[in-house]
């Protein structure tokens, strides 16, 4: 935020940032201090910490699969009680504030509750109440249909609501209030030395949110690259710069490696013996898919004998399922044998400097079979290299690709 | 209920009807067996027990005056709840219901927040819902605003809203489910001997609630009265037959007295030494009333020496402040003394069969005397008549008029 200039920020507390009403009072007292510089507030808010989980054990309670609509209903209220109680607070503090729910703005969504995507946002209320001197506390997570029904985005969807809200009012910044201080170059709690990265790509986030990150949600990331949204992550509890998320530019494409992520929630499967004819893909992969089940990774090798191995991940909750598919379609088409595999990790790199740079991808090898780590699978794109290895070395692989790519080391322009 | 003949129902669950899981699966139960029957339901629900409360006391621990718009924002959620987690549990029963908000009905309310009026009910949506086979479930207490805002209609109102809702769909019956068995002769507690009153008319429904029975709003007998909804008041834990009000028939007039009823809400202020000139009485009450105190009964008492005594209650909680008022006038009227008193209770009488039966007025009087009770004040209505007295004389009046009118025993009628 640059001095003196006011502006239009949208701001997102989420769960832990209002967990009770004395959190809820130091974010009104951050509200203030905002309008106080003259800037423009949307706040966002998300469900108080563990109430959109207390709600939903009490539909789970009832039935394993309740109604998508009516549970959206009984969820949604954990974001309108914390809109309702920052409002009250602002109020009593002098900050004139006003509460809006996702009807009420509205924000229009298609009718896949339970994970309903934005289609459109009406901003005359928001501009008017903003235009009065208030602050418009919005209740996130949740949207409406055409027909006037409760839908909620999905888990994360308040991270979603901020950026849309930031994008539909053309806002100058989207600040994202978490309990943790930004991106980090790696997990803090697996690497002492992890630091946190001043500036990334949109791009570089979505790979850092996709190989397991967990500060921001991907969809989020996804609207503010296609609208151009500037996200500034940063903590609720303290007054320290965050990660600023932008479009690339040139200061980004020096750095080769920004951070290193893992995935502990995807299970392999492995096929052997596959006969090597055409179609045999879409036999094994579309039963698959028909459930809805997510594959990540896929690598096909090809034997002496004219018969290939593959192996493909799945997320972990789904590897029982997936097997069972999967044994039949063996039988079916004449493979050798099934294997499936718990232990394993995704560990990975992101830097948009890879685009630039070669020998990224094998330097992460080296450094891998240097430690004695095995590599079982490994994915690229432009900007990201994983590796799936044993889930035993997680944090020993971490560790050392934070140190072999100079995470450990402060580049010199951080104060 | 009459058999086998179908009807179109507007059922209302209050809190403790609804408390837990367990007490809204016995609901939905219930709900079930009437769609067994053939009967078209619509089901207003309350906050589970203590929601509403905990709700209200978030508010009130950030400041003593939350601003309505917010606190009825906050409220509503309560019943958001509710109905969510009953339609859940309809369904997963087997029956088809459609959880719905006072703004998706909606039920149309002025703008007066924590005590809103409701204007107009839409029933398409219900009566859409009821033709496709589905139990409408819906959130009781709440209304919405021109502007989209939600609103309440303050405590109990539940009651108007199903009450309301009947009215609009011109339903055959309005069932008001609760936690006790109907309305009594007399409070349970104070008298052992008090009985279910089978049937009530509007007014002595409306004088029973209005002189402190708490079984049905006020509101919701109006609103009742003048739509001529049928109600049936009944017990959630049991199968029993409540009380029934109705219009007035030819039975209730027989009866003399249906019901006594004591409040010790109220306060005493007297007023001593008052000259006795016009203007004086506005003197003493438009500052009251400026600030909302509602007075209940007044006794103007006139003096030999051209000067009088005025002795009227206000409700307990407001004494202190009135008592301020009074004083300031007193001193700016001369009169000679101001006295309040915490310890009185208004004992009542009510009965459609006072309309053509005199002296049940003076059987109270006398009743009271000759068990030693002082009337220090006494007011009348067609249908009613109120004593106020010492506080701790309460239980052994409202005992002595139920024995002295007969209600010990029960009429020949009943089985």
């Amino acid at each position: 935020m640059s001095e003196g200039e006011e502006m239009l920020i949208v701001q997102k507390y989420g769960g832990t940032s209002v967990a009770d009403l004395e959190k809820i009072r130091n974010v009104a007292r951050r509200v203030a201090r905002y309008r106080d510089e003259g800037h423009d507030l949307v706040v966002v808010v998300s469900a108080m910490a563990g109430e959109t989980d207390r709600l939903l054990s009490l539909a789970h309670e009832i039935t394993p699969e309740p109604s998508p609509r009516e549970l959206d209903m009984l969820v949604s209220t954990g974001e309108q009680v914390t809109a309702s109680l920052l409002a009250i607070t602002l109020q009593t503090m002098g900050y004139p504030a006003e509460a809006l729910l996702g009807y009420q703005i509205p924000i229009l969504t298609n009718e896949l509750f339970t994970r309903a995507r934005i289609q459109d946002i009406k901003t005359e209320r928001l501009k008017a109440i903003l235009s009065q001197g208030k602050v418009a506390v919005v209740a996130g997570f949740q949207g409406v249909t055409e027909n006037g029904d409760i839908t909620t985005l999905g888990r994360g969807g308040s991270d979603t609501t901020a950026v849309a809200l930031a994008a539909a009012l053309k806002a100058d910044l989207c600040e994202i209030f978490t309990d943790v201080e930004g991106v980090y170059t790696a997990d803090p709690r697996i690497v002492a030395k992890a630091r946190k990265i001043p500036k990334l790509s949109y791009e570089e986030m979505l790979e850092l949110a996709s190989a397991g990150a967990k500060v921001l949600e991907i969809r989020a990331v996804e609207f503010a690259m296609v609208y151009k949204v500037p996200i500034h992550v940063r903590s609720t509890f303290s007054e320290a710069p965050g990660t600023i998320i932008t479009e690339e530019d040139e200061d980004m494409e020096k750095v080769l490696v920004s951070g290193v992520t893992y995935n502990r929630n995807e299970a392999r499967i492995s096929l052997y013996g596959v006969p090597d004819v055409p179609g045999v893909a879409a036999k094994i992969f579309s039963p698959i898919a028909e459930r809805g089940i997510l594959v990540d990774m896929i690598i096909q090798t090809a034997r002496t004998d004219g018969k290939a191995d593959l192996t493909f991940t799945v997320p972990r909750t789904n590897l029982r399922e997936a097997l069972k598919i999967i044994e039949e379609v063996a039988r079916e088409i004449g493979a050798e044998r099934v294997e499936g595999d718990e232990n394993i990790a995704k560990v990975s790199i992101v830097g948009a400097g890879m685009r630039t740079h070669s020998g990224v991808a094998s330097k992460m090898f080296e450094t891998l079979a240097k430690h004695g780590v095995n590599i079982m699978m490994i994915s690229t794109s432009e900007i990201k290299v994983s590796c799936v290895i044993e889930e035993k070395y997680t944090e020993l692989a971490v560790r050392a690709l934070h140190e072999a790519f100079g995470l450990d080391i402060p580049p010199e322009e951080e104060k």
